[in-house]
């Protein structure tokens, strides 16, 4: 029935977001999954959605995946190791090394126990959130110590592969580095720019645009568990908050001083430096030629046009539609390989596509 | 022929992305628009468009439109007001405090000029990529000063409302302080958070997700135009800067306590309050559903998405692809009206494909 890589039973500790969500994945793949959560509610909600059965006396998992929040994790696992001695056991904190440093302090053989990632996640938690797909195409961080069994961590790597996720491998300390840098110090900033906007005018705040906006995005999420995040994460996030702020620091002293041009010029340059290096998508990818065509607003034109696309042979790396609302126009930017631009352009022209603009 | 408030003619000094836009717009309402720019190419670029003829000896322009960079629009509203005795003379810069000081203290007389600012832009510049629609339901803010004629303040209010744009009046100050808080420091904190990725290791910046996307994607802006901007808005970018400094550098404080929690906590719930405070949704419109499907990353795929749609008689609002480099299938985010939504996922669903998520 199954072409997964895990083979059940497998627990899962903590019926929200992740652990629903792993379980939907694994009962889809037609494993025995047994859930456990503090809320018997949530276990009996999780269930329903068909992320598994309400855990019982006599379960023999192979595999534990504990999901519960940061504080917990450690009490968990430890728990989880004693009570199922022939299990292997996973968490799916995004922190690892406090965890793993908590462990050790308790003296826990940790030989069945491989911390990982999956980095994927929704503005709203909770099983009533989850999906099965909420880890495809996303990168699951697997952090495998030397002394760990080596059953254990491909166990636990077979389930990120099964989940549909892009398998890294990285050391604790190399995870909770990046995770820094890449999730921990921006939510921070996020809320400190949200936060700016509380006692402004409402006249100022109407005046939001999309950069605002998009630099607040994360401002929404939840504190309660953005405190354990960043408590359990806090050498890391100092060194880089630290970096942040002393850059930040640099243009308000050369803002005071009357001659800010060589700090605001080091800094936005640097700015363009360090997001071309963001893979893929941020906003548009300096590796793609984007092409602007006019679009009429309505149904099919859009559809017409990938058509043409895909009948000149041409892989399209990237769409983004704009258009205003109201308006009787609107803009498809294609990106493809800049080596594709000029022939795609020209057979688009030929078809009567009108080209609004192209930049690399 | 023309159903615009504006009569002209209208002169445009500036063949950017603003001028070349403003002008495609006065254009479409058959108002004889001039062009002039430093660079004849831009001039001749912005013409071949439909932005306007270039200027002759003998022009009478009733309106001038100074949308030249930051550093020189004092001198340009200057010779603009004297050149041409009867004109109304607006700039469209992003910051007014200083242009208005700049022009006061010449003893020019300003009675004929009123500032205004619309709050649109592209990530790209140039005549290359004006359109008509890029004021449509953005905000326009003139700065009537007490002083100012009140036909020159109508004149220039009717060319905002001409190009599509919601009117807004602010004084210079307001207008300064507003952009400081809801453009200019977010400009400067997503530069900080860009350049701390510079020197880290590719295996941590590949983990980036889309809330590290989100907050550096303006930091690809024009460092050039940014250096002018943030120099001459500086005393208001100075106290929210300062403001979001001392936010960071209170949690960077207290991780170092070892006792985070408290100020964490103030910071994150500080967030929440003031993201709420930002009209409609951060990121994506809050008037549409998001539904977020999954494909395979082959040609046709997103194609056959859109017609199936298109097939289902949904009109899609917007439309966002998402995918990782070197992954098999991506995501299309369809924006429809909310009252599409339950039944477009059915039918997509029953044709096949799979829904990765929903948002409002």
């Amino acid at each position: 029935m199954s072409n997964a890589r895990v083979s059940g039973p497998v627990r899962i500790v903590g019926a929200g977001l992740l652990g629903t969500s792993i379980g939907l994945v694994l009962g889809r793949h037609g494993i025995d999954v047994s859930l456990v959560d503090s809320s018997p509610t949530a276990v009996a909600l999780a269930s329903q959605y068909g992320a598994g059965r309400p855990a019982a006396e006599g379960d023999t998992p192979k595999l534990i995946v504990v999901a519960v929040p940061p504080d917990v994790v450690a009490d968990v696992v430890e728990r989880e190791l004693r009570d199922f001695p022939d299990a292997v056991v996973t968490d799916v904190t995004s922190v690892k090394g406090s965890i793993l440093l908590d462990l050790q302090s308790r003296g826990v053989d940790l030989t069945r126990y491989v911390g990982s990632h999956p980095m994927a996640g929704r503005e709203r938690g909770g099983a009533v959130s989850a999906r099965a797909d909420i880890f495809t195409g996303r990168s699951w961080v697997v952090c495998p110590r030397p002394d760990a069994d080596s059953v254990a961590v491909n166990r636990v790597s077979d389930l990120a592969i099964d989940c549909g996720a892009n398998l890294v491998e990285m050391s604790t300390a190399d995870h909770d580095t990046a995770v820094a840098l890449v999730s921990h110090v921006p939510q921070i900033v996020s809320s400190a720019i949200a936060s700016s906007l509380i006692g402004a005018p409402d006249s100022s705040v109407e005046l939001a645009g999309g950069g605002l906006r998009d630099m607040t995005r994360i401002a929404s999420s939840d504190p309660g568990l953005w405190i354990q995040i960043l408590s359990a994460n806090a050498a890391d996030v100092t060194v880089v908050l630290e970096d942040v702020r002393d850059r930040i620091d640099a243009v308000v002293t050369a803002l005071r001083s009357g001659a800010p041009t060589a700090a605001l010029a080091d800094l936005l340059a640097s700015g363009n430096t360090g997001v071309s290096r963001i893979p893929g998508k941020h906003g548009r990818s300096a590796r793609f030629a984007h092409i602007l065509v006019v679009i009429d607003d309505r149904p099919g034109q859009l559809a017409q046009l990938l058509a043409d696309i895909g009948d000149l042979g041409v892989n399209m790396e990237d769409l983004r539609l704009e258009h205003s609302p109201g308006s009787a126009i609107g803009f498809a930017e294609v990106s493809v390989l800049p080596t594709a631009e000029e022939s795609l352009v020209r057979e688009l022209e030929a078809r009567g596509w009108r080209i609004a603009g192209e930049s690399q």
